[in-house]
């Protein structure tokens, strides 16, 4: 099944993917849908309105989830290039609500004095369906609901400013998620999916998740130790090589860009870089 | 004005204190009350029911707000004892809302076998009243409703295990934040407070605000070139120094200890910490 929020007659709606239609469902988003345990209702309810899927506005899979998680350095090219060494632990920080758009929205790039070293980052998503604490791994996969792509945009001056890098990756509607959640029936542990970026039509990331150094699997497990997850909450896996600040000469996107994160049996984040 | 958040008849509700009395107020949460614009109503509403201040079960300021962000490395004793060297710019880290517990409740360590460092961390907090993005020093006053007390309780061990310290930052049931939020009108800009924190009746940390190095202006001025700052949002400011890993020898926290954090003109959170 796949899952989506979208914008439409001026409210939210969560909607269930038909071939060419969304089926509209009785939820404002994925989140109250997940947090009803709406899954199996969501999958067979055919009386709601359809819309077609060509054109929809779609949001944030999850507009504001209680937690926004990512994981970096997790993957072993990226992890090179980037001049670290594989870790023991996953390495978690925060993006807040704030900072996330649409499968097709506009990133909204700081303002130029603020930054120019704004960078692209694809990677593989989860979102919890049911709360968890102190998972194993069997837990950890019942309690995710699906999978989506997720375009960690990064403002790396701000990012590398203070040792935490939370200031350079929660600018605020830069971060598309979505375009659909896929639910673990489709996509099992979310090992082994192509994933890439593509700037104004040059792939400048080409990877695949079964090189994760954590899988979602692990991360569920690892972080449930922590606090429970709860449905609707965004964990991000972390990002390949080949970012722009790694290259040489960096590469950094400018307003005009345009860029496709695309997720293996996901989909497709079609984003456009606009100036502020 | 002094605002609290109590748990009364199986429900969250809004309150302000008046001497020994707290008056109930129309809102869940103080979140809810700054969300409607509600502080001169609240400053001014008599007729609700009026319960005793003695004995009210306090929950969190706000217990799940959108944003919990917090600022290490803020005190030049503190960066003294963990061997930094003074920023040049705020060090933002995350807290996710499960963290977070009343000003009297217990402390829930993690399990032992997780960890066994557990340190405090008094903190003055501040909340946010109004939604501000870009804001000059004005406009950062006049977007803080008021300031609370927050223990930044620490597991070292997971905060180290990376580079980045949410992991030790956000263990579920540890964050007493409270007891009331005290407005600007009261406390202005936050500056020249006393703060301490006591562990069975031993003085631990014992400081002032007026040593910050970016004090509340200055923290939601920059904060808020990153990201537009939502009513309710909690951000904390950092510890001076006396925390136990900086202590020779070390010093942690155990089952049965007894922590008292207080900031001058807030008010005290009274937490036992007890196992998992």
């Amino acid at each position: 099944m796949e899952l989506v929020t979208v914008r439409h007659d001026g409210a939210l709606r969560a909607g269930r993917i038909e071939g060419d239609d969304i089926v509209l469902l009785r939820w404002p988003t994925v989140k109250e849908l997940l947090a009803d345990d709406g899954l199996a209702e969501a999958a067979t309810d055919d009386g709601g309105e359809v819309i077609a899927r060509a054109g929809a506005d779609l949001a944030p899979i999850v507009p504001r989830p209680d937690k926004v998680i990512c994981v970096g350095v997790n993957y072993a090219d990226h992890i090179a290039e980037m001049g670290r060494t594989p870790p023991d632990h996953p390495t978690y920080f925060a993006k807040y609500g704030r900072a996330l758009i649409g499968a097709n929205d506009d990133i909204v790039l700081p303002p130029t004095e603020a930054s120019t070293s704004i960078d692209w980052e694809c990677e593989l998503a989860l979102v919890i369906g049911r709360p968890v604490r102190n998972a194993g791994p069997e837990e950890a996969l019942a309690a995710i609901a699906g999978y989506c792509a997720l375009n960690d945009v990064s403002v790396r001056d701000w990012q590398t400013r203070t040792t935490q890098y939370v200031a350079g990756k929660t600018w605020e509607s830069t971060t598309p998620v979505g375009p659909a959640l896929v639910t673990t029936e489709v996509l099992g542990d979310g090992r082994g999916l192509n994933l890439s970026t593509t700037v104004n039509g040059v792939v400048k990331q080409q990877s695949s998740t079964e090189h994760l150094v954590f899988g979602p699997l692990e991360i569920v497990a690892d972080l449930s130790r922590i606090m429970t997850l709860d449905p609707g909450d965004i964990i991000t896996t972390g990002t390949p090589g080949g970012v722009g600040v790694a290259r040489n000469p960096q590469e950094f996107l400018s307003a005009g860009d345009e860029v496709v994160v695309e997720v293996e049996g996901v989909g497709r984040l079609v984003n456009h870089c606009v100036g502020s």
